[in-house]
């Protein structure tokens, strides 16, 4: 990853330039958006994340730390196939796995939200008490979607089937049919609609159980996120997640990931830089977890 | 309205394909914006908010409700001259007459503010007790604005001229002249400065009395509805407007209109999702109370 | 397809308001991109392409004819699903075969390339001695894409699969891999690169023989049409193209398509404006083969 | 117009600081789009043009002379009220008239194309034997159009009423109805079709005529020209069109207009790079014409 | 600055046309952003609001006061060189010197941060107790940046080592290095996190002291201002922002900037509209205070 | 370089993934724009350069060669400090100079053109016949532009002061002041206006000389080419440059750079497509002259 001279600007996301080796923490790029009905794109953020991240200072003010000082590894891009999503989830649960295998902390940059779902086997194999922690405008709950049950309107069902009942936390959603808020209803999920003052219900409910956090960007509102697929009004604004991430350090983080960011779609490029300043903050965060300040054991 | 084919995609704004006999609520656009005098394209609204409402679940989660089944036709897009605004308004008048007329209420998506006045006209025509619910950054009371009366500036001291004193709110205005909130405040309308907060006090001012409902979306803050003509700073965010919205419902709306949305100021999209949410939440809202839920005598 | 009102705005491609049964050419939209692999969106192209066609004359000075006059029923846009190519190609299959059964030309929408190969299919079954004629910048001879064989990389392999050699005819291609010049070059094609200068040779060669046209809108000069997944600069301008649609009335044509714009990436919106005019020329031109100026027994 | 203090920018369209006394040619912006029936926008391109103005050199290579050494005075926008073209076109109309009575040439900058006609009228109440060259992509030659005479649709057939037949030279048309096509070709007007090859033609017959220059900016190709309210591809380059300017030094060119700028729709700002060159030429234009380089007595 | 004619649209910023003698407040562009090291472009800035400004009404609802009641000079914007940050300092410095020994009160518009340093310099000559209140996202107090201590990243720092401990208070910051929240900390500025509640505190500690008031637009929420350099998720609203202004009246301030609006990042327009707002309300604000409304002798 | 993982995307320019050892030519970027005086942003070139080259074939069928076969390593970006030209362009000669002791071609990607002289003056030290093939649409021989005798507007004048008269070819060149034409004019450079057709004179000139080739994007037309500072209209198409590209394989090409690409001004992503392309041919056509194709001993 190191370039061969001195002197030349870093390739990775910005201060995670440790080498694989002597990492706690692995970035990764997942670009897959094969599955997105209304507007695409998504395969671009990591690569967009990436150059836009020289935009940010290291330092987060808000939990003190650098991002140099976090020991994360950026492994890059995945080469994921269009028009194959079963072979693209195939790349990444593999790739996932080795990662968990080699006792670091994946942290995946979507991509469509749909990337989740290997990432989650992959964990899950390693820690049979996962529990998820989702902020998303969407249910994602549908069984099958356009006749695909391989869908990103179905990938918290997905993960359903594999956990089961009582292990997932949906916060911030705002979008979905009448068919999948009954079904969370029934006891499935704990969803929480339209703000993220679930999250210490949930936080106590997880207790030191191991957990993923899949971060759908849309969760936010669309002045503060503008470039995603499926705009929705009505989310969170960015403090609101700042303080949520920031408060899930007591909890046992052994994954995350940061998806649906669709950065042509947003010229200015405000969806870009808010998306790096999450991923920074989340990096900071795994990096508490996996340093104990968090962790428990598995 | 219908296609000739199963299997094709609807043309009309996603969950409003009753047809006009069926349908209690007449959706239709007015894509005139002739007399503005800032930023024009409001033109472009009907079509671009027809297009990516498919964007957009039916359900919504807020009022617990599908947009299928409140029996919305969309009858399509007036056919407008530019240049003429006596005119344009003139086939407005007319197709709103009709449409209230029939029994039917009429939803009509602008366009400018403009076209609010001969809508109102003809409903004001049915309803001689109703009264105007305004959202708007603007006061728009001016009574001439470069030597026109037929102007957005003047549109609502155009609906005053009909409806006289105490029959007209104005909500979370920020903007206009010295002499417009002079005019506004020797009682001719109630105007509330800045947020929504007035909402209560209107409704109970209000009563059972018939209701027509004009939503400038500028009213939204620019951040969260950058598209349009004249952004204003510092107005409210789309979680306050879906709260109005909805504790509209034990009005007697008869009549409403959601105008403004200047979609090629947006590449982002966002501008143009957030005017089909409102809409959607409008409609719902509409059916309420025509349901009775609402819906008393006129 | 008509309103149910008189005085409103067609909800059709501009001129195209023939109704099914008296009309002799069916314009339909295929909203499909997903196997694109660079840039997608031109699921969006049919839609955006019937709202700017208003920008338009109906009339074209070049072929001195109103496209009001050539009996073109706008069916609407096919319901396609996303994640299966196989799913949406029999969508596509199903209506071009029912459109040629019923004796009338089709005119596709797309979408991405991928949706001629159905297309094609549907056509062939009518006419066996059927030929391509392609207006490209890429070669599109790949035999497999990232491992699939339905990919828009490979759409022209899947069609000389079923026509073999001597019967495609490929014009202004200056982007495919070595091994794809290699195969054309073998004879299974004729390729002609850069330019539209080998129309006249295939013209000559296709005679009197049924032909589809498939024009991918990439053959144009990125600078004339920038709103597309994968503009490669070095093609041809809009006046060169438009002499080449002009060109093609003394054949036989019994179908064609217009592929690859992807409005979203061009802001300005000359690529859709572009694209509508290609559109018009290229439904008048269908109407002349069918009146007869071009037609000779299938 | 000057600024109170040295060394500040100026405010004026690059090189164009004479005063009104001291200057031969005026410069004045009409931002006018009132009657657009397709994208309006135009109303902003003097401010545009001014501010861009300063990406350019003022030296021309082309005409080896430099703006600076033109004697033009920049006499700032005019105040125009929207709604009312009428009263519009009379503030127009005065201005240019005070402009020719004190003997100086008018370069007027559009707005769009209607503002061309009080222009055009006050120019020839100076000049009765006025001719205008018209270059623009589309005909405008409606008698009414919406239901309106002063329509940018209309306004060389406004022209026309005043000029009569035979004073009209129209180059690079390509669109319009074909009742405009065949009023044309009944005398009215010489129209040129896609390309300024008839200029030659009309140089020679227009003679030592005074001659008023309308430059419809869509004349050119859309990829040179995206920033414009109706693009028609098929276009000129900017080569071919700087070539006719240059071409009608030999002229008696007293008046010019440059018009049809819509600066919003394209983002790029090549649209007002292009304007401001096209501006640029033109003014050194008119100074060679009014130095008497080709002024031949009125 | 006024135009040779009457009818003319004015080319100051809207309301600001008064003569440099009757005026008591001076705005002027100071159009450099040559050590800009993530987004440039806020050379741009004087130029859009002023054009923008016309969008906006000159009174404020929120002071109850009309800009041309305030007896403010636009002097139009300096010729600043780019590649040598010393010499544009320079102008700048010598621009407001001349502007304070009139007695006026300097209100700049950047341009980036780094030109408040010159024009605090010239106040601090004329006022020795000048305090500073800085609104921003960033610290700026940054000692070397890239090896230049002339750098935005630096201002506050320069700023600092000629007023001294005690004389600077920092507002909304949420971006800096560890070494500069430290350095901070230390005593030497008054630096607020995140938010403007600090601003209570600042104000009884300024007293009577006069004060230069910066405001780095960037110090909003990126959702509200989209179109700056170096966007920070996580700023305040422009309500915030606005509350914060006002609350300013009591303070002697004797000059203000306005910085950092990067225009071209910024299609929709938004972030230019609530510059111009700011702008319109920091100029009234300077206004009463030059009044006596809260002047207090220096 | 490599990535640690098998199945990752490479993080070079597409098709220029050799080691450095192994290599012949070495692409690297130079990140740069602190002079430039209308519209900054190429410093995000090469970033944005390496992430679309992905959507580009490696093959190039003009040259039927493909880039993989080049044998050209992507050394990635320098850390170029902005505020200090001088140290910047010590860093850009300090790596040309290492490339070119070890025997390797440089292939730089801009910035502003200003980088360019730093890399000429370190191939010179090398070849001291060095002669310098321009493509521009600007003259760039001022000898001081707002003071600087380092600026993007001199960058030639610095080139002939190295090398001296009858050494520099210009090709395109269409903007300049009258004073720079002159200067050229007197036999210090050979400047070509307008078009590439000089190209021929200057490659018989040339002869077996080395060359330096420096390719300022802008000399191609602004619809072929919107996202850079200074869009100049009337430039060449894209076939053009490309013929003259592959015109120069008989020259023994050593160096040569592609620059003012200045991505953020072009949303629709042709500019950074069309850059690509170019930088393909021109890294074939070094390695066709590194191959001894054209090389002649130096």
């Amino acid at each position: 990853m190191a370039n061969d001279f001195d002197g030349m600007l870093p390739r990775t996301f910005i201060g995670c330039e440790a080498g694989y080796e002597e990492s706690s923490i692995v970035l990764f790029g997942a670009p897959f958006d094969g599955t997105v009905t209304f507007r695409p794109g998504s395969r671009f953020a990591p690569s967009a994340m990436r150059a836009d991240s020289f935009g940010l200072e290291t330092y987060s003010p808000y939990q003190e730390l650098c991002l140099e000082n976090c020991a994360i590894h950026d492994a890059g891009d995945l080469d994921l196939p269009f028009g194959n999503p079963a072979k693209a989830l195939e790349i990444i649960r593999g790739f996932t796995q080795r990662v968990v295998r080699d006792g670091k902390t994946p942290l995946m940059l979507g991509g469509e939200h749909l990337v989740t779902y290997p990432a989650v086997q992959s964990v899950f194999a390693k820690y049979p008490e996962l529990c998820v922690l989702h902020f998303d405008a969407h249910t994602d709950l549908r069984d099958i979607y356009c006749g695909e049950r391989l869908s990103h309107a179905c990938v918290l069902r997905r993960v359903w089937e594999l956990l089961g009942d009582g292990r997932i936390w949906q916060l911030g959603i705002r979008s979905g049919t009448r068919e999948e808020f009954s079904w969370a209803a029934q006891g499935h999920t704990a969803l929480y609609q339209y703000d993220l003052s679930g999250l210490d219900a949930a936080a106590t409910q997880i207790g030191t159980r191991p957990v993923y956090i899949t971060l759908d960007l849309d969760v936010l509102d669309p002045s503060a996120f503008p470039g995603t697929g499926t705009p929705e009004a009505g989310g969170v604004g960015f403090k609101e997640l700042l303080r949520a991430i920031i408060a899930l350090r007591p909890l046992n983080v052994v994954a995350a990931d940061v998806v649906e960011l669709s950065p042509h779609y947003d010229a200015s490029g405000i969806s870009t830089a808010t998306a790096c300043k999450a991923v920074r903050e989340m990096g900071i965060l795994l990096h508490r977890c996996s340093q104990g300040a968090g962790r428990r054991p598995a």
